[in-house]
């Protein structure tokens, strides 16, 4: 059954590298061109394949298991909406059912080995579609969407349920959509809408309804892909998927769990590859989200931080709310890039004008100011004592006769401005009518985006809904604050994909020198003592004091000669923490007397206390610096993470840290910086000097290179601080704490 | 002219003084009932009076000076605009110009000085009003419109204009809404619609069309003051009359600028005190906004987190967008207090409960799980498997039949809900007909609060349309977040206005004992030095460390041993910052010749710097504690303002500080602490004891003293760090930086 290629390959000028389905026995194989396995060093797939899912959304032939025409039975709803569905596309349709010879005049078939040929998609009705599904194999079935619940969603019993679900599948060769889904794929679509689409995948149907209506509005749809619980099609395989179908302009995604982070990262990858915006809404953001989420499709929401940190990673334009998605998605898939980052906002009012600049520029969207000669020539038609700086008050009237469009031409053919908003709070006739046709007549000439909002709570005017809904060339809303963020994602997807370099090319696949000598540290189930963290982050050319580790008074003071006075001393063993706190730290010493006296001091501490030590550190004391933390935690969703931040005392407290999903490379560790809330610390505030931030993100680097390598092992490290010295002085792990797996 | 009392007083249960138009012939006498002022220690009133605005409302005498019925003259359209509008209302209207005899058929008369009767209202259609404001006095008219533009909003001579025209009304006794203002006043109202009204106040009259358009959908609007650029009239007149109208229900505002931030917040107390709502677009977050703004209306934004603060304080619900502006008002205009603050999530798909409940739970709402005895209610009609703990997930299928109901009412009658929500994402009528039927049924029959988000982008359905909007009992939003942002602004106001108590009732009238001291230490135009500072804090009962002043190494010694070992030593000057930085401090001395020594390289330095000293501070050295910052600041629209947050060296970097409007009392001194990032710190961190808050809120409290009693002659103060020490130990303030006016 294997290799039965019988779907067509797409065409696109995009590279991509499109496996037929049943090519593919398992749901992950990563070889390369030569047939070796393409990982990084922790294991984990460089690339994965793009699953042709053609003939699961365009399918000419489907058997129907559990079809039925008895009145009152569920499936026979959707058997008349399966065959409705195939009159219209021209597929051929086999009804099974074990005791029905006919269903609505088809010929129905008993099983699904009596099936007359092939077919591309068998859509399970039944309870238990397991049995069904272990019939099927490759040769009778392409695709399976399973449509039955109570799967992982009810808990570990239907966990198990649906892991049987996903062997049989495996096994069969028939990949599988569902369990948990519907019909949402075969809805009917509007094919009469013309550019660029949004493809759909929902984790809930009623979730993807509004963005569905939006063919009611003017835009296109291509797919919708329902996932469900993704026993073995996820969400990841449609995002690959479509990001290589050239009628797709962005990919729109309500997501409530991810099944595989590494599978999602790739999948995104490709997408900035390809320059196909996603946006999704992901639910999560609070522990009572995550938990109903998890009690729908039964999958695990991850933590929101990290999912967060990763979507931006990799572009994913995340939005909170179904209408932020609709609005955003459908800017994104219809207009073309930009020609300026630049902004111009033009309006009837000096209010709205003001009030819109306010909400753009506290979204970061860049408002230049318009040179003398543009203002100029804008004030032929707009009164002296108007403000046409930008944003561009009209003050109304001119709206109404040649003036209006003059104005708009003038604004469009500015070199420094690549989007043209005219935000409309609310229809007033006399001006509105005449603005928006001028607007939509102007958009038609230019290859700028020019953006309406139609204010109005009403939304039934003509002006909207047949003379800017009736223009694809204008991107409409209804809100000032959508507006806002369709067009912050829409500049930030282009100059992110204008120089988006992916991190999975530079990943390393092979372990470095520093690797072994770490393993050899590790002591699995343990948190290694403060000298043997220390050692593991020498081990990665991170920068420690001088210190030697000693276990008497004598000791002590022959190795403060040799790391130089003054020094600072420590209790060391495998399970301190806030040593400070304890009392276990001592800082300054500057004689033999006060070595000997703090060596006695700390012992007796741990001794009182019970903590059993591998000796006192004798370190060097490091000049002063911004003390800041670098450290790997681990997610359930996508391993091994990196955390930057402010460190000291205040971490706890202040939580200023900024986290990545490894993957990633220099360029990122420098943005983590730049979005700490205390950054300007680096920067030296009271007369300190820089800090040398590119210690610090080196720092950065190699912890990410130790969570690759030894992510197996280490479960979790924590330098803090890492005391980042002027610039051109290094930076130096002060303390540090190491979990191993 | 002054007495002429012609509008009749408002009827409420509410307590208020309604003041008679005329009456008053400045724009703010304070007066108390026995005649004498009342105003708070800083000289600024405690209350303000309620201008009686009926007449310029619903005014039954009109008079259009500028009057017009020439062919393409813009007088013209708006002259038979307000013919339009007298006729309907029943008003009698007189057309003013020198030259016409009749306007379409209307005698004319030639100027003010003719007019037939005192009218209520005169319209000001000419290009420069004062001459005919001049002619005007209380006993022609009682109110003045003027549209003309080219006022403040246009510089320093338009201020000018202005000003003069404030004096001109102030002298005859008009109150004078405008100028650069319009006709919104006088739009066709519907007079179909029952229950609590909005009423608008808008800065500029576009912005407040979609707010006015909401009558379109159902919900009453019972006036729009356009208030221009408030030369007379201005904002909070409109907000303390509406809070007294017994048909308003909520206030909503479009606000650019504030002519007076007292009577800014006194207009919000009187509307808190009331109950009534206010919520406000505040134009200005940003920079870019503020300035477009200014020369919009010409008004100040202010400001933006000084703004912010203000309207917090005195329960001003602050929106970003005019469709939150929109939804907000609508709601806490219509809706009953609540029952509960419990929220019911309903919905016919748990992705949809997921992702709501999400968005609800980050935005702070209270979801209760429902007892167990609920949920087992609710399985009657839910399936088994699904989750009814809340959100509430049917699967969809029992809203089709008589469940769809019983589990609405079984939501309903749970005492620990006060709003059930149902989000639908989309229309899929089998299912959303039926449940927005039962819905609106159900809504009549309760008093909790019903919403619905219908979430489809188009927004024609028939389900919409006439089922949800038909209702005036549910209320129906279109987008998850803007019901989220309006349910938690229906849940706050009314937690805020049961334990409201103004905080003028409490301020303070006359000077403390602590003034009369202070003020002997004030020094105009300049900075105190550290110990003048010190000593001004002491005068207000806030603590400082024992200290001495020295000129001498000798004196130097004496002062440690009477402030008691170890010492820290300062150098005090009176244009002294940053001393750390300049290693002006020495910390920790404990012996004589450490002082001496000290003395001695203090002096140095600051000869060094040429920096004037007046001596150097020998200090008590005080225990360890968490670091704040407690300072007085002037803001250009409320005078001085408390702040208090993190100090210490991180206090510039990290900004974690709340700022708060006087007056205002002990609980908004504490809710500042709540709302700081670093609040933890406080309680205690990494083993440290709890800090004592009581002292510190006390401190806070003595500030905001100090800036009352001393607002006119303290420019400045910075109290950094104010150490709080262990719970029952006090808060020292080891440094303070003030500047005198």
């Amino acid at each position: 059954m294997l290799g039965s290629t019988h779907g067509t390959l797409t065409t696109t000028s995009r590279p991509a590298r499109v496996v037929a389905c049943g090519e593919r026995p398992g749901p992950a194989v990563h070889g390369t061109a030569d047939g070796t396995e393409d990982t990084d060093v922790s294991g984990r797939p460089l690339r994965s394949d793009i699953p042709d899912l053609d003939r699961l959304f365009r399918p000419e032939t489907v058997a129907v298991i559990g079809a039925s025409d008895a009145e009152g039975r569920p499936n026979t709803g959707i058997t008349r909406q399966l065959i409705a569905w195939s009159e219209r596309v021209g597929a051929r349709l086999h009804p099974v059912h074990p005791t029905r010879t006919s269903v609505f005049g088809l010929p129905c078939h008993p099983s699904v080995r009596d099936l007359p040929e092939r077919v591309d998609l068998a859509v399970l009705l039944v309870g238990d579609p397991l049995p069904v599904l272990e019939e099927l194999d490759g040769s009778k079935a392409a695709f399976a969407v399973a449509f039955a619940a109570g799967f992982a969603e009810t808990g570990p019993a239907g966990a198990a349920a649906q892991a049987a679900l996903a062997d049989a599948a495996r096994r069969s060769g028939v990949r599988l959509l569902g369990p948990n889904t519907n019909l949402n794929a075969f809805e009917r679509f509007r094919d009469d809408l013309d550019g660029p689409a949004i493809a759909l995948i929902t984790q809930s149907g009623h979730q993807g309804r509004p963005v569905f209506a939006l063919q009611e509005l003017g835009v296109r749809l291509s797919h919708w892909a329902p996932t469900g619980n993704e026993a073995d099609l996820e969400c990841a395989d449609f995002i690959s998927y479509f990001a290589t179908r050239p009628e797709v302009g962005a990919i729109a995604a309500y997501v409530e769990g991810l099944k595989d982070g590494r599978a999602f990262l790739l999948a995104a990858d490709r997408a900035a590859r390809h320059k196909v915006p996603v946006v999704a809404v992901k639910v999560g953001r609070t522990e009572a989200g995550a938990r109903t989420a998890a009690s729908h499709t039964g999958k695990l929401t991850g933590a929101d931080d990290v999912v967060d940190a990763a979507m931006r990673q990799f572009g994913v334009i995340r939005v909170d709310s179904l209408d932020e998605l609709q609005d955003t998605a459908a800017l994104l898939a219809r207009a073309r890039p930009p020609r300026a980052p630049g902004v111009a906002v033009y309006s009837i009012s000096g209010g709205t004008g003001a009030h819109f600049a306010d909400l753009a520029t506290a979204a970061g969207l860049a408002l230049p100011a318009l040179s003398a000669a543009k203002q100029a020539e804008l004030h032929q038609w707009i009164p002296e004592y108007l403000n046409v700086a930008n944003p561009v008050d009209c003050g109304g009237h001119p709206v109404g006769d040649h003036r209006g469009r003059k104005i708009i031409d003038a604004l469009l053919n500015d070199p420094s401005i690549g989007v043209l908003i005219c935000p409309v709070p609310g229809p007033f006739p006399p001006m509105s009518d005449k603005l928006v046709r001028d607007l939509v007549d102007a958009a038609e000439q230019t290859d700028k985006l020019v953006c309406v909002v139609w204010g109005s709570p009403v939304g039934t005017e003509d002006a909207y809904r047949t003379t800017l809904l009736g223009s694809s060339r204008v991107a409409t809303f209804r809100t000032f604050s959508n507006c806002v963020t369709a067009v912050r994602a829409y500049l930030g997807h282009h100059r992110f994909t204008a120089t988006y370099r992916s991190p999975f090319d530079t990943a390393p696949r092979t372990p470095s020198p520093s690797a072994r000598k770490a393993q050899e540290l590790m002591r699995p189930g343990e948190q290694l003592s403060e000298h043997a963290a220390k050692q593991l982050l020498r081990a990665y050319g991170i920068r420690v004091p001088r210190e030697q580790l000693v276990t008497s008074a004598a000791a002590a003071v022959r190795a403060a000669g040799l790391v130089g006075y003054p020094v600072v001393m420590k209790a060391s063993g495998p399970q301190l923490a806030h040593k400070t706190e304890l009392g276990l730290v001592k800082i300054g010493l500057t004689s033999a007397s006060q070595v000997r006296d703090a060596y006695r001091e700390l012992t007796d501490i741990a001794r009182y206390e019970g903590l059993p030590l591998d000796g006192v550190l004798v370190c060097q004391l490091v000049g002063r610096g911004v003390e800041m933390v670098v450290g790997i935690s681990p997610d359930s969703l996508f391993g091994p993470t990196v955390t930057v931040g402010l460190g000291g005392a205040l971490v706890e407290v202040l939580r200023d840290t900024a986290v990545a999903v490894p993957p990633f490379g220099e360029d990122h560790a420098r943005a983590m910086l730049e979005g700490l809330r205390g950054r300007a610390l680096l920067d030296g505030v009271r007369g300190a000097p820089p800090a040398d931030v590119d210690a610090l993100v080196e720092t950065v680097l190699r912890v990410q290179r130790m969570s690759l390598e030894l992510g197996g092992a280490l479960a979790e490290l924590d330098i803090n601080p890492l005391v980042v010295l002027e610039r051109g002085q290094g930076a130096v792990a002060l303390d540090a704490l190491a979990f191993c797996h």
